[in-house]
């Protein structure tokens, strides 16, 4: 039997590829949409890939499986378990296979066994691995989103992605009654999951990629709770928001998406910078400038958004996301591939081209903003000179905050700048000073004079300035 | 002034960049499709691309204008002269610029006049270049297509390309009297061609990139004719085959061709090898093998043509050219890259996909052909056990030929098969056993069985066996 | 605590970045010579690389504990056990730390503590990791070369590689105790094993990265055995033959190997073929042509030896090694960079140059070899028209073999050409047909008229051809 | 015939591939340290490199002849005129043959005949070709350091960079005698030069890659004095400083430098941040910091220097170069090949290694310095609050400077700070701004409080600010 793992760093996504070295039959569990690494393996290694698996309709990427299928003529096999056909909706002219519970899909002498784990989702499976030519018991277990590495998959993003009103806590319950299945496990079986430490499909996912069944049961907390209530309580406690552009991908992910044989290739474009302002003016169109927070403070072309690559770009692209509008991008020519790799995983298709980050030069008007030092921003707080907006989350917001500050989490700043005058500064901060470099970006471009508080409001509370504690 | 020389080889075709220093203003003479170089330098030099400038309308690649207009603003310079709006067909929404004769265009200190230059094409334009900061004279020429090193372009091509009955002789009169122009640049006048050896617009072109007034004066055999007549008689003779994607270009250079941007990217794809086979025998489609003569010749997937790269493939494409199927390409995968520039500068847009050439191994069936000297064919044609078949060019077989041989050209050869029995095996050759192992590709998938003859023709003479003269 | 397993395929080598996100601090278990990776990863993730652990002193790659401590300023963690110092002779500058069973190496909140693990050598440790932050219990152990998937360290090598009499059964017996040790582990516990399959340090190694303590209990046939002496009987049994580079190996990682810094950059040279027959020519100097089999045979530089890439490249490499002589690698120029990575995974830093393939064209003389199926060789065999020879190890040829036929294995060759017969032509043959072309190549250029059996014995049995057996 | 242009931008440095179709045979004429561009074509287009042709002693590159009569083969064409065997002193391994005036090189059709041109330097040849196939008389003469596009080479370099007295004049009137014999070549005849825009071999030269005799004759500046005396005035008039380094690769350029085949290959490092500054600190190695003049302003590494890559790099790596030293860079990875290579190619075989721009984050002291608007620094030094440096080279500063500015070239400033009182801030400028920022980077290590002027002498000017004329 042979074993490969895949993880897509920017993404926190794992796939697998496991395959049955005497008939060179592979399988990939949860392929990406960019497919390359796999079809390398698949070649150094002279397998043919028959088969791609999938856990469940994923909400946090674009999923590979149809990509794979027209590909390398793979089936495609998915849920049937949880709705109607799973939930999916493919195309009819897709080798797609169903599978329930307790089915196995083979590969020459290895065997895939489906064990059905709603939870995460109606219809998530796990798939077991046994090597029929060694073994007859399960060497691992794929669990998708359903178990991580110290965390499991939340049940609550159907509800605050999708809207299925009331299924964050039926999610719940499912997930319990599916964690007392896998309970069942030998402590020895290996888990392969879906994720790793940074996706948000979890909460508290750990960085390392496999864990043992007995290894969660001692020190997974998911795994403590014996009580339903008790774990359904545990469990939504404390979810992070989820991005934006998860919507989407649930939506993609029933049907497949477009195959990249048929997405244009993103070019550089040289526009002089006033062309991209104008550009970045335009209502149709977002122009995303990738360069470092502080390169952007200093000089920045007019409407375009500081997004940084490589710490803050895939996330906030996430969470920001818009998939209506074309997509422009600054960046180093370097990793314009890179950028678009990226995009491409998370369905924007709609990127349309790239800029050099030469185009700042020659552009006639630039935008800049400050930054400042806590103390120096509480200073001008306390003589009413400036108007103070933090852009976390609720949930950090109301453990403690600055006195007055004016409350707008990030992805609704874009919409709520009617709430600001224009008559005073804004001083902007989040938690360390990286998500209001992005909210800096937008309000110069509103027209405010900005400061960006640095170091945020960790720094805040080690100069001892004044907060409001919950 | 700036100057740059950029040079396909793929195509053997030459374009430019001009630029004024003190201005940034920059202007790229005869793009090619594939655009990134001109922008690269331009990033580098810090030049804004604001103009492009055509010679003509090309036959041979698609013209980079639209494309560079597209990306970088820059307006599109093109000959009023010779048909209606220079025989152009321009979409509204381009920024375009007619240009007569003596018309300037000017980068800053830079000018680039025009000079009318008909006889390669009615429209065709020369540009002299005048670095108006040092001098008030050319310092030289961009001929285009007009005058090569050591050559002057061809006349024939819209007759043989298009169709358009008497063209050739008019052009090769039209080209005398340019000429007679041009001849009154100063000797040290530079010539900066559109294309280098190997190129299929002229019949001897250099491998030297540059040349002068005063050098082709004196050795530049279509310079020496003083009389029409005999101009036309020595320009009009031995003029080479034009390959058939020329009628395509001459088509999509009219208009300008489809943007980069809407053109989808080809992907790699990993059927079994049956499946290529499979997809190999679909008459919509066309699977190249570009892997060497000798491996092709050891193990093909049934139905698939060789088209060797790097050493035959761009040229035989561009020969057997065909728009309307859909393309794959078997490669390795660090040539893909190469293989759709090269695609995409010939308009070959319908590529679909690769394969790796580890396809192969996977395929259950492989054809094979031998490859066999001279003497050895000759000695079965004497028993008459096999037929030989001469794919070169007329003008080759009407020189000297194999007695009793068939002489088939190799584009022809896949319709004209039914020409030849099936009940003996096919002895094919051409000048060296280059074309003839494409020749040996095309046959064996039609059910012959195949010998490729050795070294070709040069071998058959230098073994001093018979052959038929003119 | 973030975790990551790196894998060099060339070598079937594993190596392991662990890391405490709290205080950035990071180790590397049995890192490769080429440390790029771990450079990449730590930059990537902000990491401080403070520690390098060897599990023991490696026979089959060059220890890249000495690079990435130079080069990142990391202390050398290393074993005390076994022998005077643990069998290490640092150089003095280095910054060494020697670890003693049951020693804990602490990263922030991350724990490494060792385990004396004899058997496949005296020094060996395995390494428990500890995520301090969430456990009190090791999530797995880094077993090194003690415990593979499937497999066990052999106990013979530094018998057989480095000629220490007796220390193979010794070492089989410390196994077992070592064993013992382990087996006490829950189940649940990881193996990150410093192999997977393709690797000569163990017999059986399995293509899954990693497995559990609960797993190899059941599974390992290793672990099935209860006394020690069917233990010792088993492990000495069927262990493949060591490549000869391995006695090197133990040699330099002693010690530490040259710094990649001091290490010439090897670079293409552009000889004329006969120019390259001149350097193969030269005793003190090896060229290995890289390109495939079939290319090979139909056309090779004279003294040139055929170590196909990447299939048979880097293990032949290893068996054949010379520390001594200059190398010089034909190949295609993409492979460069690769080829060198591999060599000096192997401390081949004699590697001299490389020739494009290219140069073989140039060459005015090649030899060349046939290759015929088993019942053509057969025939001639049943004449006496041939000499046959067999190139397997010791033990496939006590198994079966073609009758009458000369046994020598293939490391061997080269030294015993003298009994073979120059008169007549050499039939050579291996299991499937590879390493009889590298024999091939060996013995065309010793003059022989050499013919390379088809699909070797696997072929000759199933044509049900004449074997005399055990 | 064959020509190939190529043209190394970062030394603005050219050569030439001139090769005879018909058999194969190739030079390369001024070739540079890396090989690689001309091992390409040669295999691309099936040439073998028999000569490598040099036309003088070159100041300002290490020339790559050497390298490739190691690599090739080929035999090194060198001056016998001038000096005693043309100044060279090669070591008898390599094959060289030395060439008098009017002596012919040939590769099969091809011709080069030397022309002995005194004036750069004693021994300096131009070689005319001649492609015999098709003409008599030559298309053009390679002019190397003799003829540049708009100027010629300067004449001072051995009594600047060498110390030879005399020698500029001397020169300067060799200079005189060689182009009355150049010019009487025919019009026609291009000029094919050693260097480009941007070089230091010359004042005036052109970014244009060729010219002719005629064109120059027109417009060169140094064609136009008839008489030897207002030609030495005018041609030794307005030199600029020759580079440091020239001295160094006029020595290493007699003997041919270190094959970069014994040249170890420069790694990347990862100290942490305070290891850097440790190493900077040492007496014996210079830290390069390649990031933009905004990034290190900003913060920089105690003891690091400032050489923003690619705008200064180059050139100021040159003007301030130390051989004895161990040099480290820090800079992007993907940039790491390219500055070794510039760095080869101006022998500074002394770096030692790279650091990622990441390293930065993690020191914990960071030095910084202020940019300010030329009216706010004249404010301060009308109120005496600061001092005032011109690091400008001494002809800018004589023409006009600011009043009671301290006037240091940037090449003496590290050496001569004891002349500025540590008191007061330091307000340092240059022309434009990016001399200064050099300077800024050697005053802040040595304790200044500094601040650049932005936009230099060049913005104080434009605002009209008080100055000094000559």
């Amino acid at each position: 039997m042979y074993l490969k793992y895949f993880y897509d760093s920017s993404l926190a996504q794992a796939s697998y590829m496991v395959a049955c070295q005497a008939t060179g039959e592979a399988a990939v569990i949860d392929p990406a949409r960019n497919i390359e690494d796999y079809l390398k393996i698949a070649r150094e290694q002279g397998f043919h890939i028959v088969a791609t698996v999938e856990t469940h309709i994923h909400a946090d990427f674009v999923s590979g499986v149809t990509e794979l299928a027209r590909r390398t003529g793979a089936t495609i096999y998915h849920s049937l378990e949880g709705n109607e056909n799973g939930g999916y909706e493919w195309d009819n002219a897709l080798p797609v296979q169903g599978v329930r519970d307790q089915d196995i899909i083979r590969l020459g002498n290895v065997q895939l066994k489906a064990l059905h784990t709603p939870g995460h989702t109606p219809e998530h499976m796990a798939y077991e691995l046994i090597d029929g030519a060694t073994a007859d018991k399960p060497m691992g277990v794929f669990t998708g989103d359903f178990v991580f590495v110290g965390d499991v998959g939340r049940p609550d993003l159907l509800e605050k992605s999708v809207g299925v009103a009331g299924s964050a806590e039926e999610g719940a319950r499912q997930m319990f009654a599916s964690l007392q299945k896998f309970k069942k496990y030998a402590d020895y079986v290996q888990i392969w999951p879906g994720h790793g430490a940074g996706s948000a499909c979890g909460k508290a996912l750990g960085a390392v990629p496999t864990s043992t069944v007995g290894y969660e049961r001692l020190f997974n907390p998911a795994f403590q709770p014996t009580e339903e209530a008790a774990f359904v309580e545990f469990l939504l406690d404390g979810q992070p928001e989820p991005p934006a552009y998860f919507a989407k991908m649930k939506e993609v992910n029933k049907t497949g998406m477009t195959p990249l044989s048929k997405v244009p290739y993103s070019v550089e474009m040289q526009l002089a910078g006033d062309g991209v302002a104008e550009l970045a003016n335009d209502k149709q169109t977002i122009v995303i400038d990738t360069r470092s927070i502080q390169a952007f403070a200093t000089g920045s072309i007019p409407k375009t958004i500081n997004l940084p690559y490589p710490d803050m770009f895939a996330e906030w692209l996430g969470r920001l996301a818009d998939y209506e509008k074309s997509i422009y991008l600054i960046a180093e020519p370097y990793q314009f591939a890179h950028l678009r790799k990226i995009m491409l995983s998370m369905g924007m298709d709609n990127l349309q081209g790239f800029f050099s980050t030469s185009v700042i030069d020659s552009a006639s008007k630039l935008l800049t903003y400050e930054t400042q030092s806590p103390s120096e921003v509480d200073k001008k707080r306390k003589h009413d000179h400036i108007q103070v907006v933090d852009v976390r989350y609720t949930d950090e917001w109301d453990e403690a905050h600055i006195p007055n500050a004016k409350h707008i989490p990030l992805p609704e700043l874009a919409e709520r700048t009617d709430e600001l005058t224009p008559d005073k500064p804004v001083a902007v901060h989040c938690r360390s000073g990286k998500r209001s470099a992005i909210a800096s970006s937008i309000l110069i471009n509103q027209g405010f004079d900005v400061i960006n508080v640095k170091g945020g409001f960790i720094n805040w509370e080690n100069e001892n300035l004044e907060t409001t504690k919950a």
